[in-house]
């Protein structure tokens, strides 16, 4: 079994320690929470702490809080030489300390709290300073997943950011698609299939060969219908935006 | 059986004959296409006319042809006091010439060519002037699909703006995503679980719960690192406004 210890008990955390719960190859020997008796439902109390000096042996340290508290976390840990990963998109490998071997492990996956998601299929982007390091990293991230794989910084980086476009501000579409409905006494469970049939064509299309509508077709008929038609100024200046990054295909004006 | 003449051959009009033709309750007796032999694969020959006088007597017409000809149409019919509907999101009634008695039968969903869809979850939208008209356009209609229902014009125009959100600019967030993909030699398939689940989380959750990411929390230092990242204009200003729209909540500064 490979020994693990999982430091941090947010979101990311929670669901980490979940699928390798499950995992036969892994081992989840303690977990670091500063809220020691804190939520970690499936562990054994006494594998939970919340002193660096209390850490255990282990082959590997997931360090799973926030950005901005992955170098000082790190420069905490009390021992020399071993393997400790990050878990973020867009945190660079070298805000680890050095007085440790570093590696990443970053799973991409938008994750809320109490919903439960199939680990499988989910991407885990891994990173390490050297190779015997990569191989225990691609064990453990197989253990959960079927879609672990090397990515470098940049790789890793632009992978983050896209996944801001393709779920953050799809969501935020869906927002304001809402938004529109319950101001003109429409339900949004209308809408549902067309997001659904949304998502289906770009599994098997590109997005450029899956694209209809009036920005597509320069209807500008339409467009300037849809925009009276608009109640706010935010919704207003996203349609124009949007319809001009359609219409020009993301060329520069 | 309920006797129908649908008339155009684009998009619409295709799925919507593919869709009648599994009807029981609803016949196809004719469709009128500029092109005559046109792209009518489904149908007789003998059945398909490009002359407005040989247009054949039945229940209800639909005209499925685009926004901007469907008033020029509609004129040329070459009878009155017969049911005669659209299929526009986005067109008034009153479009239609008033000499027949007229309606709307506005199907919500993005139709790719050569791409079957299942008809039976797709809304559609349906509006008439008179009543008995409105049973014989639910029956129509619902012969088709599960998902049939009144709407007036102010509604079916706000989901038509509203679906501009939640498809083609849904799109264009995939777009650019892959877009950002291929300038640092990703694959977009690495992004299609995380897509599949935003899905899946809008379907259970309100788009307002569903949110995640930096814009949600506030993270300044990934929203900057991230500016810093996208190559060019296009991408950044979508980047900046849709994170506004985020952290106001789609409220008006």
């Amino acid at each position: 079994m490979i020994k693990i210890v999982i430091i941090g008990s947010g979101n990311v955390a929670q669901h980490l320690i979940t699928a390798f719960a499950k995992s036969n190859e892994v081992d989840i020997v303690q977990v670091f929470s500063r809220q020691k008796k804190s939520t970690v439902p499936l562990l054994d109390p006494t594998k939970i702490t919340n002193d660096y000096k209390d850490l255990t042996e282990a082959h590997l340290y997931i360090i799973a809080v926030s950005d901005n508290a992955i170098a000082s976390v790190s420069s905490k840990l009390p021992f020399e030489n071993r393997l400790v990963v990050h878990t973020s998109g867009s945190v660079s490998i070298d805000l680890l300390d050095k007085k440790n071997r570093r590696g990443i492990f970053y799973p991409l996956q938008t994750f809320t709290k109490n919903v439960a998601i199939d680990f499988k299929p989910i991407p885990i982007c891994l990173e390490s300073e050297n190779e015997s390091d990569f191989d225990l990293l691609e064990k453990v991230a197989q253990s959960i997943s079927n879609n672990a794989f090397n990515s470098d910084e940049k790789q890793r980086k632009a992978l983050h950011v896209s996944a801001v476009f393709v779920n953050n501000f799809v969501n935020e579409m869906y927002r304001i698609g809402n938004e529109i409905c319950e101001e003109n006494k429409v339900s949004f469970e209308v809408l549902k299939p067309l997001i659904l049939e949304t998502v289906n064509k770009v599994m098997v299309l590109s997005p450029n060969e899956a694209q209809t509508g009036p920005a597509k077709r320069n209807d500008t008929q339409t467009i300037e219908a849809h925009l009276d038609f608009l109640s706010n100024e935010n919704q207003a200046t996203i349609y124009k935006i949007l319809t001009q990054s359609i219409q020009n295909n993301g060329k520069e004006l």
